[in-house]
């Protein structure tokens, strides 16, 4: 077998053996196929696609290419959520204490923030002790004490995917729905996961811009999950504005918590009990989805899901007194500046452009322009004037806090870009765009 | 400017100007472009093409990424042809010393072997000290003394081409029309030639399998040559079946010396002609095509092209004797064996297939398999019986003669499978297949 007849086969558009996909990862992985071989097979790949099957070769070889997790010691099915990325979106934070309350299993292995997006991850450490690099002897006691796990990705896991994912970003070869499907899948499948509900976000805060594009990664997500034998559910979901009233790390968790308290505002909450709900179907514990959303919804009125989290953050090495929303209030008070952003016009908000928001509250120090910036767990932005609400001019709609400055200027820019102001009353429709199955 | 950016928008079809060419590929030969960046930017111009201005614009940034050479001291327009490689095509061997003879001016750089294919310069390796790699001092004196020059292309010319061939090679973007132009166009035209004659074979035997491949790959070397200023002419040829009746290295060269004293067959004799007289065109020596092909046919008749050949073989350092006709055939017979190929049926020969006769010449020896390989000058085959002719049952058709028999099985079986006869008589038609203009 030779890479060069590999990659033409897939140049001229032929399907590939799982033999010669897993040549080529494993070839990759041991330095016996260099670079540049891979980056033109990634770049036909960009071209002439994969099929499910050989979209589920490559997953199985990016799975094999490092160590995995395994949770089969606790009973039942092992479940998981992953989003593409958005703003605001702090739903994890809340889905994964709500199934293990209701008895389920997740062996959430997330991501760190980059560019206009937040990541689980930096959430989660803005919570002063919050650990998310485990040992595995940690994420067995941890899953024992409270049912669910929040880890980063351990060094040794899916290295093909990280080699591949840094090659891609440098040789235009990240835009691919097969790659984005095998990178998603090997990572959320290498962790034990048995279920995995995608949160496929869709519109200009997004990776995927309209639906057209969501359809088509729910489709390969949902294939290749069915040719991997694991159950793949997949929501399409707004993000054309942020998520929920808070951008920002500890913001973020402030929100979470709220939630977990009973409070959301409508569109985290459509989202993120939808979410849950799907994935507590997978995990067997209720048999529909509206018998899902009804049982979340117990939990977090109830407290249950609220003490799963406060177990969870206790066990991973957190502050509890972080557990306490008015702590929280008192820590983000600290930030040094604060800056108010109104509406240009008397009239309905009628958008709230979550890239828009999402760059700005990167720029304010809440997230990464390069992956070697440090982030303010503080500063964020908060949204006053919700969509599809009414402003009079000069009212509040954003209101942004942050300790550095150097770079306000453009965040109060892009927030005032961001919103715009309707003449007339307009439709806020559901934030669930669609669901594949 | 970034390089991923650059691959991105030739990704997604857009056309790249001039600086973003020049900075891939400037970047690419200082290496603060890596291999793999510009592997998946040759990926995506397989896919996407690049315009003829683009194919220029790389052409020249490949020219400039070394030294150039330039016979401006020899006053008229400099001419040379190529041809994208066949099997038994000796015509570079008689068109240069015709021009010659005729007052023009030829830099030909050549290349060498590989594959099923021969190589001008190995075969005049086989002359005994015919040098091919010469010092700048020398290609004057040899300029000035015989018209025309015969060389390998020097260390320092068109580097980037070098390496960007060597990566295409193992990345499977050989087979890019674009990719194949600038290659072509930036080594013939750093030779310091103003005009040029394109060969295109067409057939099993080369490169472009049909019409259509050579009509597109004729219109892009065409249209880039425009945009350069250079004038590129193209004559597209049958490569079906060998040109003349022999194949091999000093095989050829004897079958270019009978050129050169006059005889020459049939289908040799029309390439060869049409060839030399575009050249003539180009190099202002005569007004049409009929007048070169008029005026080369009486420098072959009267010797003045033998003459030219006979001295550019004493100033590049070849065995005079070598010019002789039977002291070649002497040498030839010094092969240790010799099998003979025959009809297997009474009929009309109709097929004698280019591919698989080379690939027999070279497995005998007469080329390489690989880059490393080394060349048995003697060896070759010669076509007895020749296309359109009758046979009978048991008649030699080809003559395998050779020193080394290790892979004399498999040579004899493609020269069998080589050898098509039909019940009823075929049309020769015309090896000029198109010419385009």
């Amino acid at each position: 077998m030779r890479a060069v007849d590999i990659i033409r086969k897939k140049r001229d558009g032929h399907t590939l053996s799982g033999d010669e996909i897993k040549y080529l990862v494993n070839g990759y992985c041991q330095e016996t196929i260099p670079d540049y071989q891979v980056s033109s097979f990634l770049m036909s790949v960009y071209y002439q696609g994969l099929s499910p099957i050989e979209t589920a070769d490559l997953t199985r070889a990016m799975i094999d290419s490092g160590s995995t997790l395994d949770f089969s010691q606790f009973d039942g099915v092992k479940v998981d959520k992953h989003s593409t990325g958005g703003v605001g979106d702090k739903v994890s934070l809340v889905a994964a204490p709500v199934v293990a309350s209701l008895g389920g299993f997740v062996p959430m292995m997330s991501g760190r923030g980059l560019g206009h997006t937040g990541g689980t991850l930096d959430k989660l450490e803005s919570i002063p002790g919050f650990t998310v690099q485990l040992q595995r002897s940690d994420m067995d006691r941890i899953m024992d004490g409270c049912g669910y796990i929040m880890m980063g990705q351990t060094e040794d896991m899916v290295p093909a995917d990280k080699r591949m994912y840094a090659l891609r970003d440098v040789t235009a070869t990240v835009e691919s729905i097969s790659l984005i499907t095998a990178s998603i899948l090997s990572k959320k499948f290498a962790e034990g996961t048995e279920g995995l509900v995608m949160d496929l976000k869709c519109g200009t805060g997004a990776f995927m811009k309209n639906i057209e594009q969501s359809r088509s990664l729910g489709n390969s997500l949902l294939q290749t999950g069915r040719e991997l034998g694991l159950d793949v559910r997949i929501v399409v979901t707004d993000m054309n504005r942020p998520l929920g009233t808070r951008i920002g790390n500890l913001n973020e968790v402030l929100e979470a918590l709220e939630a977990l308290q009973g409070y959301m505002v409508d569109d985290f909450k459509e989202v993120t009990l939808e979410i849950t709900a799907n994935m507590l179907v997978q995990a067997g514990i209720v048999p529909t989805v509206s018998d899902g959303i009804v049982a979340a919804e117990k939990s977090l009125q109830d407290g249950s899901a609220f003490k799963a989290f406060c177990r969870n953050v206790e066990l991973q090495g957190g502050d509890l007194t972080y557990t306490d929303v008015s702590k929280i209030k008192k820590e983000l008070a600290k930030t040094e500046h604060e800056t108010i952003i109104v509406a240009k016009q008397k009239g309905w908000i009628s958008g709230l452009d979550a890239y828009k928001t999402g760059q700005a509250a990167m720029l304010l120090g809440a997230g990464r322009a390069t992956v070697t910036d440090t982030i303010d767990y503080l500063c964020g932005i908060e949204v006053l004037g919700g969509f599809g609400t009414t402003v009079e001019k000069g009212e509040p709609v954003l209101k942004l806090t942050y300790n550095r400055d150097d770079n306000l200027e453009m965040a109060v820019t892009l927030c005032n870009d961001a919103i715009q102001v309707s003449d007339s009353p307009i439709k806020v429709g559901s934030s669930i765009l669609e669901t594949i199955d």
